[in-house]
């Protein structure tokens, strides 16, 4: 885990809010173009997606109706950069530590400032990211293998389609974590309340049920072991969102760089129903 | 299902309180000597074992300590009959239907009261019953095979161990139904918000992890098929006290006949966290 304590900021004395705060002004400066693993690890982070406002009401409905896969943190109003609802002085063009630019589904740049790029018909989706619910899982006692290992969480393509809206739509990626039976149980309680990241799995046990032929081949990240006596868990990812939008090739269209995350002021238990 | 209008109870007119307590009323005086699954469906129903107050005080602790097998609705006062905190007017001398009682482990007699052998030293313990949680799992739209059938649900022992108190120890036992894995995630969230009546489950899948060699040979109960598609799942079940209990052979106690229920005041609902 990468410690906050590089850039100067004594995590320890200070609250959630104002570490967050300062990561985030030390990413604006570019003291920071890292990924944000383990970087204010009591607040929940969030996948970005900026799109032009002709596609923001299909994609906005699309999020809407597939929460599993695109649970929504907040969208701005269009052309706005600040989220106020996701803390103190959030700039959407500079307090993410690196940003992909893409033109018809191809990615044309990798940039750590957007401001050059802004235009008034943008708005910003913040979706709710696996490092949240990660964090829930550990905080209840469940080994992660990935994180052990120091990998990146194993995912993949499904046959489970999401509900389409507009332009947008496409089959749901998932994450997968290999865990003990009583684990699993344990792991869809914790995750059962924290609808705001993935929610509760939406799969277990047999990979091909899902369309999944070989477990041992992610679509993205890395493979991880499955021990005899586990199963393989199955939660909506936060690729989905991403693929779905690729897909429609839209004219123009910022992401955050995979791992590379927005920090917000919330906290991961915020984000908790009980 | 049984219907309560064979008792001249119209369900539909009356609150679900006023139908536990005519449907004891029933019990007491006779008229019902029959299983009671499907009775006052609303109410929650629960497993009965009176024992001698030397023993009461180590089998309180045994349940307290196995909360899943053994999810304690009410304890007695040593000697007295009543149960105030179930409902208005529950004697647990005559408002089960049927009763049996046991001597050094071996059953003696089955009776439909038993006020003449009720003796100053007897506690009672009432345990929550399956029944409530499957009520549960109907009511979120999971059919269950074994109730669709018309069949006991399927047992078995385990190599799972209870937590021993004093004398009381002893392999947990754990009723099983087969579900996609869609369902058993929801039946873990349903389930795990019932704790007064055996909580989520505490194993899927692989049968022969908890020491179930042949699914389709149950201990108790009727064995159902597995689909494809279908995982397995278990849940402590109500035998296990039971079980436990006659493997310390008491001098004397007395146990509801399997199926033959206390019914309660209590809500279903009134079980349920949230």
């Amino acid at each position: 885990m990468t410690s906050i304590n590089t850039l100067s900021i004594d995590a320890a004395g200070l609250s959630a809010a104002s570490t967050a705060y300062q990561a985030r002004q030390a990413i604006r400066r570019g003291d920071w173009v890292k990924h944000t693993s383990g970087l204010a690890a009591r607040n929940a982070q969030g996948n970005i997606a900026i799109l032009p406002a002709a596609l923001a009401s299909d994609f906005l409905r699309f999020c809407q109706r597939n929460p599993k896969p695109c649970p929504l943190l907040a969208v701005s109003e269009p052309g706005d950069p600040m989220l106020p609802t996701l803390g103190q002085d959030v700039d959407i063009r500079t307090d993410v530590p690196l940003y992909r630019v893409w033109k018809k589904g191809v990615m044309v740049d990798e940039l750590s400032d957007i401001t050059p790029l802004w235009r008034a018909d943008l708005v910003t989706f913040v979706l709710g990211c696996s490092f949240s619910f990660e964090h829930a899982l550990i905080e209840g006692g469940i080994d992660l293998r990935h994180v052990k290992e120091g990998k990146n969480v194993a995912m993949y393509k499904t046959n489970i389609q999401t509900v389409a809206a507009g332009p947008f739509h496409g089959p749901m990626v998932v994450s997968m974590r290999p865990m003990s039976a009583a684990n699993a149980i344990r792991a869809v309680q914790i995750t059962a309340r924290v609808p705001a990241v993935h929610g509760a799995p939406v799969h277990l046990g047999d990979p091909a049920l899902i369309g999944i032929s070989d477990i041992n081949k992610p679509d993205f990240g890395d493979a991880v072991d499955i021990l005899p006596g586990e199963l393989p868990v199955f939660w909506a990812c936060g690729v989905t969102p991403q693929a779905v939008v690729m897909a429609v090739e839209p004219e123009f269209c910022i992401t955050h760089a995979p791992g590379y995350m927005l920090i917000t002021d919330l906290l991961n238990s915020d984000l908790s129903l009980a």
